[in-house]
Formats: C-alpha cells, structure tokens, sequence
C-alpha cells in the first residue's frame, strides 16, 4: 500500500499540493500553494519537512515555469533563475533543495519559452522525483539485505522515503518485520509520522517513549537499530536527530548493530568538525506554564562518532563507517 | 528555601493534607484527608508518590489512632492494624509504606489506648518522619562530596528528598551547581518536580527532552549523572525509572561518572533477576487520537548493570556497586 506520506507533495493543473505535516495524523489537511512564492512560504513555515520540501521545490519550480510561459527566453530564464534562488533561500542548511532547482533547470535548454518552457521544467522535475525515488528504493533494498527475516528493528524520528522503500523491499524480499517506534520528542516525527506510516502500511508497530530505547535494545527483542541520516561525514560521523547518539551508544553496549541509511556521504563535510549544529529555541522544550526561571535547551542534531556506527546504507550499498570513501572510488 | 515538595504531606488538627502531585505546578491543589480511608484512596489515586506515600501512611496512621481513641485498648490495637494492612495494600510495590506503618506501629506499647494512643502515634510518625529525613541529608552529604565546585550535573526523573538534600548539602559546603533535567516523559516527573523545585530552591536549572542527554554528556558540559534508585540489587544493579539505563550507558562511553542514590542496597534482592520490573498500561504512551492499530509499550523501570554505575551512594557513604555487601558488614 502506497502510504500518503510517500506522495504528500502533488503538481495539479492549477498548482502544487502539500500535505501539512504540522498537524498529520490529527487532521490531513492539504496546503493548495497557487504560485512559486506560496510554495517557498508553505517550506518556510514547515508544512513539510524531512523529504518533503525537494519535492516541494521541483514542483515550485514547475509552477514558476508556468509563470514565464508568456516571457521571451532571456526573461523567462531570469525568472527561473529568481524562483530557484528564493526556494534554496527557505532553509539554507537544506542541501536538497538546491538540488531541485539545479535538476529542474539542467533540463531547461538555453532559449526555452511557452509550452517549450514548461514542458522541459516538468521533465526536470519528473527526473528529479524519479531520481530520489529510486535511489531511496536502492537504500532500502541494500538496507533490507541487512536484516534477517521476522526482524524487530528500532527507529527514531522519521527516516521519510527511506523507511517507506526498506519496508517495500523486505516485503518484496518475503520476509516480515516489526517496529518499535521513539516518540521523538519535541515534535513527535515518531509518534505522527512513522507509526503512522507503519500501521498504514500494515506493519506491526509499538511506540516507546524516547527514554525505553536502551531497555528495550538491553532486552534482546531488537535485532537492529535503524535510523536516516541527515548527514553523513567521510570519517563516518552520523549526523541526524537529537536522541540518534543515545541510541547508537546503546546499541553498541548491547550488541545490535546500528544501520544509518543516507543516499551518500557528503563529500563537503570531511569531519564532524564540518557540520554545524542547529540549536533551536529551548522554549520549545518546556512544558507551558513551566517557571520563567527554567531553561529550554534544544540542540537540534546529534554526532554519533564511527565507533557506534555498524554500517552505513547507501544508495550504492552498505559501507562500514571507515570505509567511506570507497563510495566515491567506485563512481569514478 | 524550603521547596514546597520536601513538606508536601502534613498532618493538620482534622486530617491529613496532601499535595497533588499530579497536578502540580500547573495547579497547587491541597487534597484534604478526613480519614485513615481517605489517606489511603489518595495513595492508591497517586495524589502523592515518590517518598510522598510514606510521608502519607506515617501521618495516615496518627489519623488511625484518632479514631481508634475512643476504643478499649485491644479494639484500638486491631483499628491501628487493619489501618497498616490497608495502607500496606494501596501499592504492593512500594516497601516505604509497611516501613511507615511498622515504625507507628512499634511507637504504641500493648494496652495503649485514648490520648496515649494518639501520643504514642504521633511519636511514631515524628520518628519516621526524622528517620527518612536524616538519611536523605546524609545521603545527600555524601553524594555532595564527589562533586566538585561549580559542578553541572545531569539527573532524571525526580528523586525528591534526595534532590533536595543533596543541593542543601551542595550549598552548606559552600559549593555551586547547575542542573540539567530530563523531561521523563511520559509523567513528565524531570519537567514537574524536578525542574520546579531546583528552581525554587535557587538553582541554574536547565530542561531537555528524554533523548539529548547522550548529547549533553557528549559535550562535556556534565561532571556527573546523578538520579536516585528505586532499588539497588546486592550485586550493584541500579533499578530506577525508565530512562535511566540509556543515560548511564552515555555516561560511561563518555567518561562521566554515575552516581546513584539510595538509603540502603536491597537486602532481599541479591540479582537484578529478583527484581520484577513494572509494565503500565502501553496507552500512556500514545499520542491522542494515535491509530488503534499502533500498539504502546511501558516498562515503568529500567535495570543500569554495574558496569555502567560508578558509584552508589547511601546513607552510610559512597560504595562501588561491586562492594555493597560492605554497606551491611559495616552495621555489624
């Protein structure tokens, strides 16, 4: 079954629908974005997130193609060139937005304009959304082949198409698999969006808040911890949600691998020292009406160094943490 | 300052009055006990926890005694152990209340009746009342002294007159500290009480969620995690509320040293095996309105193996959980 959250960004005649992440599973109520510059409000107010906002910023750039489509070439181009600038500038430590835009317009020829125009921006972006399907099918599949069958495995926050195309490849494959879900305090990704997506794909599925992650790895009922990445250093640092460290450290203490799925390492971040972390406001860790004299701290993002990391699952396949470079050794 | 958790069940001229717990700090409601009945429903409601129901069945009792005042000195005995029974039953987990119950009861001499019965009551209570005090404070000493100035520790959950004790007994040796507390989801006990009552007391207190502490100890930002025990087994495992596993093994791959408090290590639990852990309805872990199809799961507890606990502190010293067969041989 296709859950909704793999398909929660659609292009139609008249737009581009997201569906609103800030309030799924209570309400599915889908944000209508008419032109380019709502779809960059619908990112920066965080309708999506996660995979989301590439896929928001292909069809963007779908419609400010339609938008140039009565403008000579030189201008329609400018204004392409204006709508790319303004979706990368919606969060600027989102790599796959600039992405998005790049794909959409490599597939614009120089000179482009009307029906040409659009036509081409729409291939882009098909290309774009094929693209990042399919390498998302890769790194669920390798991923798959790291689990034995009936396996219990451990996640954390929302690992989006990732966790959508592991659970696609272990049924292709015939074999089951069962879930225990973190919360993922504060914004609950693990309680909204991965159980749900689970359940509605019919896994089996139990919530655990995020302290019973070491007692449940502690008890031998999981066989592996698996988590996205949002970033992955070439010495093998995985940089994802707060609370990922945690996991990984018990993990490690209690025998389970650990299996960080991210489509590549990022070439630009040699060492952890590379990736700045983003701390959001500590407030937003506070139970209301808590005393004004207590502190909210919220460091977005975590490092789990290489020694508590078994394996990282790419798009091309399984690397050890130390092993990374071989990612790039092979494309060349 | 006092906090207003370390006087939170008083005994008044027409009952006995508790603080709920439940809903505070939101609301500081007072709920009125009239009877040795009413004292032990607002035990079993969970008006009160933590130490709370041991403070609750010392004072219950001296209700006890008041209405048995009037009885001939056999019927007035019977009244006072039906009335321990009944504050026994109210939590079968919870050793503290036959402690409470047992100290009221050794104060009354055979043939006690009227005022003396009361009286003997009462001294029993005010006993136990200073008993438990005292080996906080002393508790609290002790663990003070592994600290060092301008320490910043992280602790979980609420260890009520522990906390309290220890930051007394931080400041009366001159020393400062700040505190990072976990949220403890889902009770929120680490937001509620904990956090208030550092506050209350003066101390730089700092909130995060269940899954940064692994990120908090990474940082280098902590001297020591420090959470009370519900429980320490003879052969140095540390049973406490449900997190506290995940933290102490960061704790170690980190090399920040853990210290857990407890009156005294559990004679009647040599292994971690003699220690049944807790399940609570997997309900209170879903968010609201979550698919029915997403099953909860809730261990109350978590057991810390002493390979990841530096230190267990008593009310007679520190230990290595390796040596509490010390803490009985030193009292012989």
């Amino acid at each position: 079954m296709e859950p909704i959250l793999a398909d929660s960004v659609r292009l139609t005649d008249d737009g581009v629908s997201i569906l609103d992440r800030r309030v799924f599973p209570a309400e599915r109520v889908w944000v209508h974005c008419a032109t380019l510059e709502d779809v960059a409000k619908a990112i920066e107010d965080m309708v999506t997130q996660s995979s989301g906002p590439y896929f928001a910023a292909l069809w963007g750039m779908v419609l400010a193609a339609r938008e140039a489509e009565r403008l000579a070439p030189d201008a329609a181009r400018a204004h392409l060139e204006r709508a790319g600038a303004r979706l990368v500038e919606t969060r600027r430590t989102n790599n796959a937005l600039g992405k998005a835009v790049n794909i959409v317009l490599a597939h614009v020829p120089a000179g482009a304009a009307g029906p040409e125009l659009v036509a081409a921006a729409v291939a882009g972006a098909r290309a774009g959304d094929e693209r990042y399907r399919t390498r998302s099918a890769a790194l669920g599949a390798h991923t798959a082949d790291l689990l034995p069958d009936n396996a219990t495995v451990l996640t954390h926050c929302w690992a989006d198409l990732y966790l959508v195309e592991l659970v696609r490849a272990i049924e292709a494959a015939g074999k089951r698999v069962a879930f225990f879900c973190t919360e993922t305090r504060p914004y609950l990704q693990g309680a909204r969006l991965t159980a749900e997506t689970l359940v509605e794909m019919g896994v089996d599925t139990t919530m655990i808040t995020d302290g019973m992650g070491a007692a449940v790895l502690a008890s031998g009922q999981v066989d592996a911890l698996v988590t996205a990445a949002d970033r992955v250093t070439m010495d093998g640092h995985v940089v994802n949600k707060i609370g990922t460290l945690g996991l990984a450290v018990a993990s490690a203490a209690f025998d389970v691998p650990f299996h960080a799925m991210v489509q590549a390492p990022d070439r630009l971040a040699p060492r952890a020292a590379d990736v700045p972390i983003e701390y959001r406001d500590g407030a937003e860790v506070l139970s209301p009406g808590a005393h004004p004299d207590i502190r909210g701290h919220y460091p977005a993002f975590d490092i789990t160094p290489p020694r508590f990391v078994t394996t990282v699952v790419t798009d091309r396949g399984a690397y050890a943490p130390t092993q990374l470079a071989d990612y790039y050794r092979e494309s060349t």
